[in-house]
């Protein structure tokens, strides 16, 4: 948890100008890869580059150009990319923050929209990366963290020529990115549901067995996502209502899909979370009523040998004059009182509903 | 409550484009069975069919035609409905998708609906179906997941023209359909208050039959009956008042009654949390106060006993030399000091409220 | 509470045509009596009958007449009031639906509202009865669950024409009728704020007389206060706002008076459902505390005697062996023992605060 | 607590026509008296009335009249000053109400406003007092429930001429009023954050001190006191933004300057609130703490001595054949195993941590 | 904490004329210090100044002057500032109370901003100082309540002209000021983000260690920082959008980051308080599972000892008759017997899943 609110706190440099650009990675590479692929309806041309040369202008081009870089550590590249692509250097710097709270932004020609991509790492745990989008009428540069197999399907359909994408422009590939990396939420989300229902197993069947850090973890993770899907809903219904050169008409049908999955990964963080509570709540009074029981066994026992381990400490007095010593049936007598107290208190105990 | 989330999170098809049609049926069926009801003021009829020929174009026709379809594994037919039907394919995935968030969506000539349609089931437990509606000016199909007899009563009120149904339009027939599912909510309320309410007396009769379990699972199910209904306020609402060329201004009347259920079903349900929320602080503070009641037993009896059976360990300590012992009132002057002592204790405690 | 929750969701026909009128009383009567008041600033006339004939037209007269119906039984009387004035079935089904949520429609040329009538009855349980109005420029229909004695001073003042009432039109009867209403309001929580003063005192003075049912029992009669006193808002705040043939300018002064008073009436069962979980709070906490001082008790008498009884039990062993036993002052060095270690743990516990 | 809320519960007249004016005072006296100052940029004069010749009317009077009425219990003069001022019945009744919420209305050509005024008594309670204004073009009257001195500032500054008051028209009388008003908030606020420390402090230093009913009671008077700072805001806020005869242009800045005011005590009260709960949740748990360190302590002394009791108790008993009792060494043998037993419990409890 | 609160109520003076100016410093000084520095793209002065004189009127100068006072204790210098640059008494009233709301106002031709400017001091504790600005079109004046270095990184960046600071207008200048204070926040939130994870390490690996003192300090301060970066919310947002002759279209963006700044503050003050919740409720369950452990621990002990010491109890009495201690195998048989119970007493907690 402390990792995502640090990396958000962090990423401040005080006093200096804005736009002051500065690589968050802590080896800066000199040679930055990033993937070029161009396609039209007849030609679809995929290239992995390292040089800035690679990066040519796009204006009056014709087919739809993506370039992805996934390797913010080379500031040249960036700087170079900005220029050419016209985009102001405060972007460029939330581009760079790798904790920007999602968020769109329209620019003249062009749109600049920050959200995260979610995984599950191999230790159970959140992870979250930045990616960010700037497109234009006739491209999409993707910047993420580090390089990532996720828009493989992407890759294929391109290629494959797979549905409508080769004949659409390029908001439909923005919109076809943004899909799959909203749809991964549900995966994410789903795998929190999974634990969730182990967790209210293993405490409904052997609450022994439960660990309340896994929940406390688990409710902070689900308040980290419901914090970075919220703006989701107004990133989504902005790109279905707002009129920009890079949106067409034809598009707004897509993005009005993908709000509705913003809208239900919403909702079914807020459910997971009032889940979480639930278990919460189901294992405080859980606790609560072990101790109770604990608490009846030993008023229980207690209270029937208290009394009679009194009545046999009288009998082991060494006062020379006890005259029930000396009776034939006072040992018997004894016990016998012992075992009449024993039964008025388990009676008394069944009256008080506590057997 | 986890099957609903999971059902939720499920039904995603990461990478796949958008408008990708699969059934999630686990077994899909060659021949889907519909139905076919076709009226008018003077004539009624109705047929069960399983091939696309069955349905036909109702373009141009005079009366109305209702198309319910309980089966959604055979996608061949769903296609042919939404090539009929001028259906886009974005909207046939919506209606497939077995968890979408109930909504409506108003298309150029047709409105779709989608909405979770609620039952008890023999288990008792809350089980949620999702139907989706598409209705144009003479025509309303409707999408079950499985086949039902909800319907019903409608099927008798067109054969049997009881009330004015067979002199509506298409929009009266819709809004039949949705009032007999909204008023349904109302039968599985009333089972979540007895439920509440047996719950209620129990704890009060007698709190160690309560189940702890029971009221959680209540619980949650109600948490999810809020997150299906709350989304039937804004439908109902827009049914009121939005323009379209299926909405007659006669019916609009009628849709002003089901926004009023739809606020009474949420009322209802906000009543029922708020209730269940109000028992379950009882018992937890009831826990508290039993546990108090017992703690007060053992701490009485304790009390009494713990110094009285310390005065009989001295007297049967084995010392040569314990002038008590020789002397001929010592046991019965023992006796009377545990007395005195018990005495004390009981007075301290009535003092301090505790007996 | 759980009669108020079902009565809400119990007058439910499933699948029934709109507009049905079906009695929820269980003795349907066939001769229902009704209270006609006919004023105007020169006479007034009051009957009570039972006949439809007696149900006039009041289309062109010039003077205000007042229909109360208190027996909803008799559904012929009622259907030929909606005939005889233009009432549509659907506003009826809600007039006969004890359970209808507050509101307040405006229809052509008249105004139908439905309202709670609130009293503590004789077990000193909330009582909630439902009075729907019909007002007309020249009529106001009152439609109430049962004969009751409310609106006596109303009669009085028509009667007697005390204040204004016989020379102002029928939108004054019918804020008259509203008000006399939420005033009543007041009486209830005034009783409230008794009964919750009574509890707080209770639980100051002697908490074991405190009865946590009672405090659970208003919590949810609160509640159910405020899911009926919430749309009084906007019902009054319409009435001040609306333009309408009924209402006229110089009554909306009196709109306003009686929205205040609404305001006041939601104000006060916030404060008082505040106050109750402040009492739930404090009783929660003085069980906690409770609780605590009996632990300590407890604690200190054990620690003080489990040791000395010890010692008293080493001394009681019946070895051969035992040097001390043949000591002269042995059985008073063990009993200045046991006092030194008694006086040790005194000093201890005093120490740590707990003495 | 329930002193403010039987007194907004009381003063309904059920069934008495609106307007109906009645003295709350137990008391009502035949000679109220009430004090009339004048005054211009040149002169001043101040005056203490009792009868209603002393009324005279401020049309086209060109210095400003403030009439201040301390004592609301004679009900003729009141209505000689509504006819005098052409202040309808409606109002009067709101401003004989002495627990009205507080409001502001725009009449025709005057402003009425109704507010509290709020101090700490000599029992340290709050205390709230219902003040009135109704302010015209050339006149200011003001309403208090009993006499009081919070005025004197500004008496002072009119007569001896201090800063413009002299120079302003009768909204700055207003303004200066409700400033004075207003700011006498921070004082009550000063104080509650005074007790709140104290009680801190008290938690935190010596836990045995602390009053829960104490803190109960300043959370309660603290919700009260949201319940009547609330509507300042609104009240402030349309002063300041709302065209009336009687607002200048140039006192629109002051009032700005009391919404501030207004605003911060709204946030103070609410910081206040949340302080207090803090407290009620760091009691609580430590409660909780301190249960549990009683618990260990118990627990530690138990299990050290109950096992080696039980020792002793074996060599106490009688038989005749036990060999131990005849060894040399088998007093020394069985105190030696005693405290083996106490120090492996003693190891067990660290090990655990308890200790 | 309290601080903050007594710092916000007090500075009140009762029945004051407003505007009336008093120093809050304990010490007013004679002669206070402040930096007059002007800069254009050419030149750059920096000069230390302590006399009235020094504040020149900057009307129709084509240069930036920034006025910094660090200082406010003496008036009558104030007094004159406001005087040359027309700053009403209420805005100078505003900027000299100490713990004044953060807000923004736009008068004629000049923007009055007060803002909180945060740091953490020696002892670990929340600082917040007031500093206010005042920004005309070639001027901006900053108050602040001590003298600091904060804004040491503008001073060099104007010296050195880095960025574009000495070639934009006074806005920029105002906006750079916000910049490095908002972004000042950021350190502070990551003070408490550490604070908070070494509590939850504390807690996790060793609850003895856990203060629950400091994590209710934590709390306070963090409710403190809600309530005064909210505002920022607001004043950001309305510095973008707002238009003023002072705010040139040109910085509209760079304010457009301050206020994404502004936001991920809240944000992430948001998230450390749900965090400090988390580990509150983490802390509280903790505290219970002890107990219990405690708890069961000590039933385990007491119920195998207690039976078992009461059959030495018996056979420890004196009786003169008792058969089972003449017999030969009568100890080992007790022994036995005991043992056995002991046993039977761990095969039941066995079952019960307590052991």
């Amino acid at each position: 948890m402390f990792s995502f609110i640090k990396k958000g706190v962090a990423g401040t440099k005080l006093g200096q100008p804005p736009g002051t650009l500065t690589s968050f990675s802590k080896s800066p590479s000199k040679e930055a890869k990033f993937e070029k692929i161009t396609y039209n309806q007849e030609n679809f041309e995929r290239k992995v580059c390292s040089r800035t040369t690679d990066i040519m202008s796009v204006k009056d081009r014709s087919d739809i150009t993506w370039l992805n870089f996934y390797d913010n550590s080379n500031i040249e590249i960036l700087k170079d990319v900005a220029e050419k692509f016209e985009l102001n250097h405060l972007s460029l710097e939330d581009i760079l923050n790798p904790d920007h709270r999602p968020k769109i932004e329209y620019l003249d020609d062009k749109i600049l929209l920050i959200i995260k991509m979610i995984s599950i790492n191999d230790q159970g745990k959140l992870e979250a990366e930045q990616v960010s989008f700037v497109a234009g009428t006739n491209y999409v540069l993707s910047f993420q963290e580090k390089p990532g197999d996720l828009f493989d399907p992407i890759r294929n359909r391109l290629q494959k020529s797979v549905g409508r994408i080769r004949n659409m422009k390029s908001d439909y590939l923005l919109f076809s990115l943004l899909d799959i990396i909203i749809d991964n939420y549900f995966v994410v989300l789903e795998s929190f549901a999974q634990k969730l229902e182990d967790l209210e197993l293993t405490l409904i069947k052997d609450s022994k067995e439960f660990q309340l850090v896994n929940l406390h973890e688990i409710k902070m993770q689900l308040f980290y996502l419901r914090k970075i899907s919220w703006p989701l809903r107004e990133i989504t219904s902005s790109l279905q209502r707002t009129e920009s050169k890079v949106l067409n008409s034809k598009t707004r049908m897509y993005f009005g899909d993908i709000f509705d999955h913003a809208i239900r990964t919403i909702d079914t963080t807020e459910t997971l979370r009032e889940v979480a509570t639930g278990i919460s709540e189901l294992y405080t009074t859980n606790v609560s009523l072990k101790m109770n029981e604990i608490m009846q066994t030993l008023t229980i026992i207690s209270t029937i040998f208290i009394p009679t381990t009194f009545i046999a400490g009288i009998y082991g007095m060494n006062f020379e004059f006890m005259p029930e010593l000396k009776w034939q049936w006072g040992y018997f007598g004894a016990l016998g009182l012992m075992l009449l107290i024993a039964l008025a208190m388990l009676a008394l105990f069944r009256k008080k509903g506590w057997l």
